[in-house]
């Protein structure tokens, strides 16, 4: 993964901030689940990580046609955003393509009706509810209404859970198998815990390049030094932010990184939008949204600084013929280039109108899109969410206000 | 539909804009094709209508597979924000249901490769190229490389465009059936056109239940009174806008509707975000992303305002048993809900939230999804970013910033 800076400059380290990437620095040689930085142990706990394999190993020899994952916000986004990455965002085009992790996150009696429908009658599969606090209503409806109307589903079934709760408790007296998270670990960061690891390894993914690419991010994002890139990313958007710009998009050149543009929305929104503070973080699909909003970027408010995401390397490009030939002149230029470069001479073009229309933007060039560079790629995130913590003054762990709503809801639920 | 407005108060319509309005209701009853709003004709013009039932009665009695709509930004949108809704959503968890319509838009290698694979040797396959210019890079790029590489296709290929391009002509020389769109008719208006009509037909929709709901909201929103609902959410909108607030959002609480959200981001951010001015649309599902962006809207910056949308009737619901009863004092209270009666208690705690701390917004309530209300709301849409545009004094037509980006490309791509 390459971050390049639009100037090219190192930023200076503030000194609390300095303090902070030292004091994570320690949290990660204490290799433990103690502090709510914990989660980037989470590729490098042996004792943890040990649970979690046996847990895959009971699972690993069956073949699935579907893995159900019932979870909701953090407990299916990382899990989400890798999988679409890798082979969710085709799953509609490969429809012989086994198994496919289908996600059940929100109440919608259509879709689980279609979903009953379809699971009814299946032996092959695997269901996972991922419930850290153990009472996320819309993931205890979908789960009891999955058991009551599926009830051959409970032989291939594991519950992803907190160990201090209600939940626990129930499972081990009904000997369901469980897998922990651990209790400092919150949602948005759990996609290298048991939340994200089970699934997704049962789905194909290869757990161990996504944990080696976490590893690798971890050792360059924890390093007290300024070429840190996760400290200078977390600098260049903090500078925007101070700047007055209350937009933060990331445009992504990739389709299939769109579920990772959302977990990242999360991660950004959940993380430091309190206290009155925090930008709104968005995305766009290249070069999809070149033809949607476009416009409003370089036209519209000067509201927004940008992180431009794109691949080094693609698989299974094609080269380019023109048998149809609609207008010589045109498809001329496009004949014996690969659609691959097409898409990476748009994004050029893009680039250049930026700098022309003073758009501020910084660039992330991933590998390619494999699990190694995911790994990497949202270990690095993470630690730049913390650090943004660190220099917005706001605690990236906690979300306050979200207990509003649901206090309310509980009110109407038990009215 | 029924739009309610947070303090149920009219607002009085400026001088301006009831200009417009009367301005607008003559040019629906000119019911003809040669101002820049005649889009609002697409669903009464008979000879034009009369040309598209012709196109797709060829087709219409073979039995497809997959309907491939080669298309981007306007060309597609709409006509994926329909499907989506209807079918869509669900051809993951119905994969027996055919024909299923796949989009293909932008430009990537890997994607394109798996879709070959996929037709090739699959001859119920009907190809819809969407471009209104007829030389959008991206749309170009992937015809070509599917003719090249699955020629059998050749036989059930209409081209939709405007009748005054290169491809148009093209297209006649080699007897290849084109359905035209109106000259004036711009893509992000275009969804009742050829450009949806043909493919969602096709794909099983009501085309005739679409525009039925689209003539019913035309009728309601060209209205010169102050009822119009399209005129009031507009005032509700730019009401906010000059009050300061550069983010609106739009809350589904029905899935099924995100492709409907993302039509909308590139109608409101095409039409409005020019000359500096424009607020920037963004769209969150519920229950989804409660668990995402709850704790930034309501403790974040004040900077937003919204439209919670969501349906008044659902189908294929489900009543809750909880076999599993994880925690009795919890399930006992789902117990014998619906599980959609369980989404409108979130909605109705999420409502009183947005009131408590003061986020300003409005509702619009659809009858169900279903293709009557799509084409009503949509209908209703587009009128009330022509009335914004008449607000903000901007032309809602045009896109003047885009052709930068498209200039550097040409460039590069001749280099």
């Amino acid at each position: 993964m390459n971050l390049a800076l639009k100037n090219g400059d190192l930023c200076q380290i503030p000194n609390k901030l300095n303090e902070y990437v030292e004091n994570i620095f320690e949290i990660a040689k204490g290799n433990n689940f103690l502090s709510e930085e914990s989660s980037i142990n989470l590729s490098t706990n042996s004792p943890y990580l040990k649970e979690v394999v046996e847990c895959i190993g009971k699972f690993k020899g069956k073949k699935y046609d579907y893995i159900v994952v019932i979870g909701i916000g953090g407990s299916n986004l990382g899990t989400k955003a890798i999988y679409d990455a890798i082979f969710g965002h085709f799953d509609l085009i490969e429809p012989e393509r086994f198994p496919k992790i289908i996600f059940l996150d929100t109440t919608n009696g259509n879709y689980i009706h279609k979903l009953i429908s379809l699971l009814k009658f299946n032996k092959n599969v695997f269901v996972n509810l991922v419930t850290k606090s153990g009472s996320t209503t819309e993931s205890i409806v979908n789960f009891e209404v999955l058991m009551a109307k599926c009830p051959s589903i409970r032989n291939d079934l594991v519950v992803t859970t907190s160990k201090d709760n209600n939940l626990w408790e129930s499972c081990q007296s009904k000997n369901i198998d469980l897998l922990s998270i651990p209790s400092k670990d919150g949602g948005r960061y759990s996609v290298f815990s048991g939340v994200g690891l089970l699934p997704l390894s049962l789905a194909g993914i290869s757990v161990k390049e996504l944990l080696g690419g976490a590893r690798e991010a971890l050792k360059k994002s924890i390093d007290p030094s300024a070429t840190n890139p996760a400290v200078q990313s977390a600098l260049y958007i903090y500078r925007n932010y101070t700047a007055g710009k209350n937009i933060y998009n990331h445009f992504y050149f990739n389709p299939e990184l769109e579920s990772l543009g959302k977990w990242q929305i999360q991660l950004l929104a959940e993380s430091l939008g309190k206290e009155g503070k925090g930008f709104t973080p968005t995305i766009s699909i290249g070069t999809t949204d070149l033809h949607s909003v476009m416009q409003l970027y370089v036209g519209g408010a000067k509201d927004k600084f940008f992180t431009l995401v794109s691949t080094k390397n693609t698989k299974n490009d094609i080269t380019i013929e023109t048998p149809f030939t609609i207008d010589k002149s045109f498809t001329g230029q496009l004949e014996g280039k690969t659609i691959d470069e097409v898409t990476k001479i748009i994004l050029e073009g893009v680039k250049q109108t930026f700098v022309k229309k003073l758009l501020p933007f910084n660039e992330i060039i991933l590998n390619e899109i494999s699990e190694r560079s995911l790994g990497e790629y949202m270990q690095f995130k993470m630690l730049e969410t913390m650090y943004l913590g660190n220099l917005m003054n706001v605690n990236a762990f906690d979300q306050p206000d979200v207990e509003g709503y649901k206090s309310e809801t509980r009110h109407l639920l038990e009215g």
